[in-house]
């Protein structure tokens, strides 16, 4: 195998807008340029895989903005800038001196005047993060047009409140990867499936970047949860429709068992009712602490009637073969290790493993993807030149 | 327009004194190292618009040390780092090892073995700031000379308590830019005019910077602050002398509406009284808590009483045509945005927003600019080289 | 000299085992190992000192997690991966989502998939920091025979609560340059002592670092600490089986004096009871704050009997001609300097800053070793290839 086979597939496609565009959700690509990003991804692996360097920046910045703890997605995107020849700078707002009421405009575009690339995660508030992020890239569209940037730097959405595109993505290449090509994907099922934790407010972006990605590839998404514990409706609506072009279905169901029964694939996590995240944001808005205080003893005791919507093998057994592919975003709530009672039982968690790690290690490619298909005129041929250069990434 | 342009410029210049050199006060410079500058900052910006490196470091680190917060600065010292192949680490005192009593010498070899450029911001306390730098300055010196470091750092003043020469001079290539050359600014008048803010205790080194160093060419320069407000004396000593020796002005007056009569330029922002600054600096080496708090009170009580230098519609009016060049360091306090009463309308803000921008866009090429005079013994041959060798920043 | 002087040497070495390996404590390592570390260091130095890239990545992360302050290390970790083509990843644990029970080896594999090396410091509890090391080092190592990671990054050692390795081999190589070579270092006596300063619980890492390592090349290394503040027993051991092995002596002596008596190098430094060490190891486990006042409290009354174990001008006339070489790790608690009464009297100091800031020089080149013989199949090649490449660090 070599690069030709990856850019072949690339060259089918038609990814134009990709170029100086940036990545918010992914129910706003189309299949073929969703298509590309697995294809790059895919050849960036393979280049490195053959120590061959993938650089195609000489200098320049990835900016990084993390309004939230992180991580895997922090390493991800270090390491997929790094992939790249671009330096991550971050920005800390801590540490900056951004006054009060200084327009989003002007801080975007004074940390951009050498950024290609600008990485936020902000999951904490309902119609905040996304719209933040959009925010961030029309105010460096304008910089750019206005002349006060050179270059147009690339916002790629690291979770924002309603879409995780770069776990999502990384999910399902794995999914694709575990099951020979996306061409064997038809008709397979898949339980994206609410669990217990004992910590409440985890983000819904996971959740719902499943089910608006996963219902494109003609499989059977079967969304699980309580009562209550329904995702934005939004979103919903994508699955739906997605579903209904892609020849597969998007189902709900408020039994775990209903949706682990023969499904090729599970995904059980831990997620906040919608509805409640709207009103968390509304107590942050009005600072009412008292009422965060009360809303939070209220999801955990909600929460807490549901301990047997748990990842156990009696539930695995449900699954096709008994041997589903266990997926999770991690870290996992598992019971007995991190957590008394948690997302999935210790036994289940630690067979899968392996491919769960493996999972995660396709987000750096995946980031790498969006950087590079948003600044390649021709990713083909720049991806072509790469492999013939063969300039080695470490010389050994 | 190719690289010879700039090349040809700075070939008549004579520079061999920036070689090795520090960056801690713009009146230091020549005339000469000022031009040089701006030419190779120009040179910079024309070579990365054309999409050629700039690169001279293959590795090698950029310290940085900021002692008060900051996104503009911090930046563009990462900005002009990366540009020219340098790694920025920060010296984080909050995570470091420096021991109570460690001296300035030792802290500034530790951390400089592999260090190409220091940059520092120090600028809360009078008498301090530059002070500590050309302490940083000599010990690595020092330390090069006896051969503990093999090269030399080179120390570039990110603002202190006298001068801010990234910003002046970005400031000032701003000003060349716009006005279409440096030839055309003889018997420009600024007005650096102090404007009130609902903060107090602003340095004191930008209408320093700007003084110090606007009066080298020809303009006529009107500092402008309420009685009480006074810069440094020293300081205006230099822009009085400047002025004499260029044919320009340099003058004094306690009416914003007078200095901005009939100005080309703008430049309206608080500060704290030099004296004020100088109590406060000795009240913290006290430890005089409640000293701190008194004279803080009594600051924001005397600023309140000139709200009505603010640089509103009705001040513009009274400039050159009523349209000056307004300019500003940023972020700007903007009356209705970021507080309620402030520097500038929001109005006229907004109409100045993209020259603004443009202004601070200047700042990553100053700081390149300074590294680079400090580290090729001949600048013009390097940007040379870089120019023929032609290697892409980006492969597109 | 050319780069054939340090090339010579290491091809008479047996350093294959290195390769791919980490590099925990130097008594694990083959004395063949340790000199190809003084042979790589050496070479790195000669290339960067003649201005020739040591760029062995084009890409690349080096990752540090540092459980302590740290200013030295850090910037030498910082420094030997940029001279080496890689960009630091600080795993920031306060911003890093590591879920309450998060295994080390999840943790370890998700920031590993473009990790090239990874330095830790953790050196606070007894029994905690080499465990932690070695147990990431094993994740990463399953990760890589599992196809989770497609490199094995290394693990380097930057201090832990048993050895101090990049310290010890820095100081040693120091000696061995001072004294013109490890041929003359035969019969050369070392004082490694105890001495008294204001803060306790200084880590035990040096003095077991440097009696473990300097026992190997025939020297009389003599432990000399007050009763009570014994190392650890099995590092003991480690240094008396060293010094029967290489014809050298390790002793014990509760006299300071007795140590500098006609010492050719002295180590004079504060560290804590390994006995107390433990204790407080425990008592944070148990959560017992009273008890680690209340030790504390123990400890700095202990201390404070022993405040004539200091290195003055009297003490250091007993030493060989008096002019014993004076090392420390740094930084030193300086009598009259950094504190009242301290571990070395400030004239002493002063003497020796050249020689201890050149000691402190050897680090980064020590790391950059570490990592280069564990990356290199053939170093010696690896090294050749580089000075015959003959790329420039900077353009000048």
């Amino acid at each position: 195998m070599n690069i030709d086979y990856f850019t072949h597939r690339l060259e089918k496609l038609k990814t134009d807008k990709m170029y100086q565009n940036d990545f918010f959700l992914t129910w706003e690509k189309t299949d073929d340029e969703i298509a590309a990003l697995f294809a790059v991804a895919d050849a960036l692996r393979h280049l490195r895989e053959n120590n061959i360097s993938a650089r195609i920046f000489d200098s320049g910045l990835a900016v990084s903005l993390f309004r939230d703890n992180s991580t895997r997605t922090r390493f991800s995107f270090a390491s997929a800038a790094n992939l790249l020849g671009l330096e991550v700078q971050d920005l800390d707002e801590g540490k900056s001196q951004i006054a009060h009421g200084e327009t989003v405009r002007e801080t975007a575009n004074m940390i951009s005047f050498m950024a290609d690339v600008i990485g936020i995660r902000d999951d904490m508030y309902i119609g905040k993060g996304n719209a933040y992020m959009r925010e961030v890239a029309q105010a460096v569209q304008q910089g750019c047009e206005e002349g006060v940037l050179e270059q147009r730097p690339t916002l790629v959405n690291l979770q924002c409140d309603i879409d995780h595109p770069t776990q999502s993505l990384a999910d399902m290449l794995h999914v694709i990867h575990h099951f020979g090509g996306v061409e064997n994907l038809k008709g397979k099922k898949i339980a994206m499936s609410w669990a217990y934790s004992p910590s409440y407010g985890k983000p819904l972006s996971v959740p719902q970047g499943i089910i608006g990605l996963m219902t494109r590839f003609g499989m059977d998404v079967c969304l699980a949860h309580p009562e209550g514990y329904e995702v934005m409706a939004d979103v919903e609506g994508v699955a739906a429709k997605n579903a209904a072009g892609a020849g597969g279905s998007f189902t709900r169901t408020n039994s775990m068992a209903e949706a682990f029964k023969d499904a090729d694939i599970v995904y059980p996590k831990s997620w906040a009712p919608f509805a409640a995240m709207e009103k968390r944001t509304n107590l942050y808005a009005e600072g009412d602490d008292a009422g965060i205080r009360a809303l939070e003893k209220e999801l955990l005791s909600q929460n807490a009637g549901h301990k047997d919507w748990a990842c156990t093998e009696e539930m695995m057994r449900l699954t096709k073969g008994g041997d589903a592919l266990y997926m999770h975003c991690l870290p996992a709530d598992i019971t007995g290790v991190s957590c008394k009672e948690g997302e999935v039982d210790g036994s289940v968690f630690d067979r899968y493993r392996k491919p769960l790690y493996k999972e995660a290690g396709f987000k750096p490619y995946i980031i790498a993807a969006m950087i590079f298909l948003a600044k390649c005129k021709d990713p083909a041929s720049a991806l072509s030149a790469l492999a013939s250069n063969n300039s080695a990434r470490q010389v050994r």
